[in-house]
């Protein structure tokens, strides 16, 4: 008889014994599998994360403990073990189950994560607040290896060991963060599941010590006044022990009994500890298992073998990451840079035909655009590919160094506007507020894939940083020219002449604005069309003839409207004394929740029947 | 006869003796305390750096080598040996030499800083540049034992150790970050002044250890197969070598022959070095030696014993802080949190008072903000207190560990605006722009300290994340009411009813709008006046009532125009169909430089006069 579906709550895990939680773990990877077969989704982490998730819920099962899943994107066996198994089915679903914990969605979702590397600044807050209150329970930070490479989780373990803080930091180790790990803190880690661990090293090195006489002796009084170099004889316990945690393991992430009775003895100790947890991310999922990138994050559908959905497309990521390609090969002074994303920027081509024109830097974005500062400092063109939502990271070092000195630094976003099933936490819905207000820095967004080609090229011949965003997906624009051509830097275009409303869009925009522009003209409103490419510097003539011509004016873009591309338009006409309606297609200051892009565009008004509609309400 | 006004360049260095460069650094000081006393400065951070310049430039003089001061608040010696020795007069006054290192300035500034921790990354890039294009020349950080408590400092490390990258580190560990340092990093780093240093301590057990025979040889052959342990044996060598750096130190930082030494050794080793450099703040001069935090940032015509100033003002800061610790007083659940700034931002009384209410986190922006998000999810208050331009760090926090799960987190965002003498790194111009495109943080802006005073009363009522920006120094509330009060939130304060223009503020210009409201009356002009108080969520109707009535709008903010207060206001008028002239005093589109801040106020426009320029312009 199954098990899982007696299971409502943590509690009903109390109950079980160890070959049945054995089971569980087993059944819990089938249904995942099952449910993420249909609905896409973050298949290997969360695969990998099984047994953490029964023997965290095991020893710690009460809402006074707060477990916290960094990125979140492991926690799906959390989720279906705690009340949701069935809401499991509508995983990243238009109103179903997000894909991140949301503490909207349960009270066993302590904290709304997303980005990586934030659960041990949060964990160290809660178990701070505890204290404070006088209240019980445990904080549980649960986060992977690669998170560790950003300066945020440093800054966290870094007070957390200083203030001797009551939290539980478990290092799901997997050896891989999205790509296989970089960094010299990730070599070091790897050295622990080689050769003898740490504490069997400390005692056998302490035990012989000892065994010297006179000699012996000396030595080991030698080594304690040097504080704690005993115990920091090997790694990686050096690392978080001189953060002042006590470190435990290495233990196997998969081994539940060893698991479960490693946070039972942890449930009785205070302070700050380090649980070095190894796992394997797709466990139990063969081709996950052998290919865990491909699988890392994935649509519906996946074929079994790649993870890859069957017609190949071309995204704009793939024409970035062909044009840079092919712009790279001519010049070695481009230096193309990511940050632990090299599948999903579309740079896995590059990298692999130009390695030393390829620098993954990790989970750490602002070291990866500060870096790029350096290198264009001396001469060379560092191109900065990051997802718009974890540009966000980087925005003070593209204020201060990429910007104030004017460093031709090529910012790449990807995944700008609406991502859809990622949800709130990854919709790129800000960047054009972020940066249009940064001074030196060019800001532009292609219509189409072509466009990001020649817009890409062109880009690289600035003198000075720029910006290009562009979305998630498939846009109009099929086939990529086998040229490049020089755009006019900060010229529009003017798509279609018109006489009763101007239809202004940036980036990805202009396909529906063309829809809707079809749409009015079948209802005899005549619509000028422009596709503003650059949002920085604007194309105020031609934008401005067209205003004036049209006397009423729609922008469209996928950007929050507060500060965006619309809030621009009107700071130019009233700098031009042009005073007309306008009306601002955009996301109105939410945070936008999981669906597929088309469902949001819908649900926002960002599609050709919304634009339709504010064009008409203006007439 | 002196030295220093022989000293022209760094090839003037070339041929000084021993005795003859100890005399310069002597001089060198002299002159930096008889400018900064004239001008303000930094004057106890580049007290310490002094022989660390002169032996850098000695060692390293060409334009080949780039030499990168992290903060760049310790570079004045270095600025002083380059070249700008009579310029140094001019230090932090209009039109004079920048605080900072700026590339503008002098080609010896290699890289521009202001904000911390930026040297690593950026000293990589240039490396990595240098490899790839065949050129000669190190490339060397200098970064505080303070800055290495960032983030990004650590992404930087991180990296730079794992490509093996030719990069030499020097730590300048004063024990100081601005105020005395915190986290775990820095009391381990402290344990290496005491007792045996590393490099005996190696030495030593390893002869022992192969003192003893057979047994020894085991222990030895044991403790390589743990790759390095042996080199691991001591802090804080341990640290950076497990990040794979090469470990020299600690060194004497006031000892010139053997900082030559070290770095001339150096300077044929390839590969990662850091060098632990030990180092006195405020060296040389005895009240900051004394008293080296107060004296890290003076005003001009500092009082040599407290390097504060005579008359007692009741700064925006100071009126912050004493309001906060009355609250915090009658609230167990407010906590108060900085980022190494306590002093800065006013809450060294309350940290004194109330030390179970106060955090220092250190220079980790990042990690303050998605703490205080994990403190305001378990029930508490924090009140987050940062400077404008060092809150950039946090955009991220803020967006994703914040507002996304509307935590009641309050961001106190000192020094907004124009901040003056420390110039275009430290101006808060941009907070406006990145904080109002983010849902559901309220964003308000006092006009006076008193007013400060019941916004943040007010704030802490509310369910949901707040931002407060108030700027540095002194405005016209200068007396606190003795008690709180309530304010309506979001509603603007009718200053004055007027038909012709409006005046509409936000923040401190309150005071010149008023100013500005008399010369314009002056000239039979009347001006209606509105103080907006609250950015986020706006006064709508109040706003579009005058608006509508005086038919012509200036807009006024200490923020950059692109997508700030005046850009709102745009937007609002929009809703609403009020199709009006709108000008917008703000700072348009560029990084300000340093200078007073009345004289950057004047020459921006940012005053009553320029006030009265622009609203007549509209008539």
């Amino acid at each position: 008889m199954p098990i899982l579906p007696r299971i409502n709550s943590p509690r009903d895990l109390q109950g079980l014994s160890l070959p049945e939680m054995d089971r569980l773990a087993q059944e819990v990877r089938e249904y995942m599998i099952e449910v993420v077969r249909k609905t896409g989704g973050h298949l290997a982490p969360s695969l990998g994360a099984v047994e953490l998730a029964i023997a965290l819920l095991k020893i710690f099962p009460g809402l006074e403990n707060r477990i916290i899943w960094d990125v979140g994107h492991q926690a799906y066996a959390y989720k279906i073990l705690t009340g949701r198994r069935e809401a499991f089915a509508s995983l990243r679903q238009l109103g179903g189950l997000a894909g991140f914990p949301r503490s909207a969605e349960s009270p066993y979702d302590a904290f709304d994560t997303g980005h990586s590397s934030t659960s041990i600044s949060v964990g160290l807050g809660m178990a701070l607040a505890k204290k404070h209150k006088g209240e019980s329970g445990r904080v549980i930070a649960v986060i992977g290896d690669g998170a560790l490479s950003s300066g945020l989780a440093f800054e966290g373990l870094n007070q957390t060991g200083d203030l001797g803080a009551n939290l539980i930091v478990v290092l799901n180790d997997n050896g891989m963060s999205i790509a296989p790990n970089v960094g010299a803190l990730s070599r070091f880690m790897s050295r622990a599941t080689s050769g003898k661990t740490y504490q069997t090293f400390r005692r056998e090195l302490g035990k012989r010590l000892k065994s010297v006489p006179a000699i012996g002796d000396e030595l080991l009084s030698l080594a304690r006044r040097t504080e704690e170099s005993i115990k920091a004889l090997s790694t990686p316990g050096i690392l978080f022990e001189s953060f002042k945690f006590n470190y435990v393991g290495p233990v196997d992430g998969h081994d539940l009994p060893r698991l479960l009775e490693t946070f039972s003895t942890l449930s009785h100790v205070d302070g700050p500890v380090l649980v070095h947890v190894l796992t394997q991310k797709g466990r139990g999922f063969m081709p996950a298992e052998k290919n865990p990138s491909r699988f890392h994050g994935i649509g519906a559908k996946f074929d079994e073998e790649s993870a890859v959905s069957a017609k190949p497309s071309l995204t704009y990521t793939k024409a970035f990451g062909q044009s840079l390609l092919e712009l790279a090969r001519n010049d070695k002074n481009i230096i193309a840079i990511t940050a632990a994303m090299p599948d999903g920027t579309g740079l896995i081509p590059l990298a692999e035909e130009l390695p030393e024109q390829f620098i993954d830097v990790g989970i750490a974005e602002q070291h990866a655009v500060t870096m790029a500062a350096g290198l264009a400092s001396q001469g060379l063109r560092p191109v900065v590919a990051i997802y718009s939502s974890f540009m966000q990271r980087a925005y003070d070092q593209i204020v201060h160094d990429v910007c104030l000195a004017k460093l031709p630094v090529l910012l790449a976003l990807d995944r700008a506007g609406l991502v859809g099933e990622d949800g709130s936490t990854h919709q790129g819905l800000f960047d054009i507020s972020f940066l249009r207000s940064i001074p030196n820095l060019s800001l532009a967004a292609p219509a189409d894939q072509n466009e990001l080609r020649h817009m890409l090229y062109s880009a690289l011949k600035q003198p000075g940083p720029v910006a290009l965003r562009y979305p998630r997906g498939i846009g109009p624009g099929n086939v990529l020219d086998t040229d490049f051509k020089l755009m006019p830097w900060g010229k529009g275009e003017l798509v279609a002449e018109g006489e009763d409303v101007l239809l202004l869009s940036a980036g990805n925009g202009k396909g529906v604005c063309s829809e809707a522009r079809h749409l009015l003209a079948g209802q005899d409103i005549s619509a000028a069309q422009i596709n503003a490419r650059f949002i920085k510097p604007l194309d105020e003539e031609l934008i401005c003839a067209a205003a004036r011509k049209c006397g009423r004016v729609v922008t469209v873009e996928e950007n929050v409207a507060a500060g965006g591309f619309g809030s621009l338009v009107l700071e130019t006409l009233s700098k031009h004394a042009i005073y007309v309606p306008v009306a601002r297609v955009a996301v109105n200051d939410v945070f936008v929740d999981h669906g597929s892009q088309a469902q949001l565009r819908h649900l926002l008004g960002l599609d050709a029947q919304g634009i339709v509609a504010r064009a008409k309400a203006l007439l």
